[in-house]
């Protein structure tokens, strides 16, 4: 009886170790995906709240992507990494997605929703990056 | 004995998996960390050597931070994300560190090798931008 109760126990933990290291493998392998980021400019008087950005217009612009999107992230602007000179972004979101086609395929119907919720965060217009994550 | 040997191959199952997966979670913890992202401009002419750039350059620099760097990225610029606009970066190397002031120790004894490494690759001065992962 005890060694059944011991050999149940250790092969649930068996499965549930087992489980939740492949949702982290899938998450930590980027390389060969395409970044959109999206870079607010920083410069006298321009706003950014991160507290919206975070909570409303990034799960927003995420939701459009479906299983396109293999995750996002978001970054606050501290400061320049050279002495004396601005800041260069206020803050940084970032799309990790598959295909650029898809998620282009994906924001066009939706990008005047997109625009419309800008002055909600910021008085800046972004500049925008397509990248390819090489390592 | 069957029991045993039972019981002692889920265990060592149980063990590896779970370490494997405080392997993987402390690669896919980034939020709090500070990202020091160096970003190449693009501009008429300006030319950038992704090749060089990640097998020699980014390892050596790596190479000076130690245990406080967790990880660091390597993308190369696409296009624009928006139409007729310019590419706004050829390539952004990204280090993801614990400590932003044990980063500038580090990094301060070795600028004048890191500069001198730029025109091996790159005939552009990047921009600095020194963030926070919120997401």
């Amino acid at each position: 009886m005890k060694v059944k109760v011991i050999l149940t126990f250790l092969l649930l933990t068996t499965c549930f170790a087992v489980f939740s290291q492949e949702k982290h493998n899938t998450a930590v392998v980027e390389k060969g995906l395409i970044k959109v980021s999206v870079m607010y400019p920083y410069a006298e008087g321009k706003t950014f709240n991160v507290e919206y950005y975070e909570t409303k217009h990034m799960p927003m612009v995420a939701g459009f992507l479906g299983s396109n999107l293999v995750k996002y992230t978001i970054e606050k602007g501290v400061a320049s990494g050279i002495p004396n000179q601005p800041l260069p972004f206020m803050a940084i979101g970032t799309f990790y997605v598959k295909s650029l086609s898809d998620y282009q395929a994906a924001i066009g119907p939706n990008r005047d929703a997109i625009r419309a919720d800008f002055p909600n965060y910021t008085n800046v217009t972004p500049v925008i990056l397509v990248s390819e994550v090489v390592k």
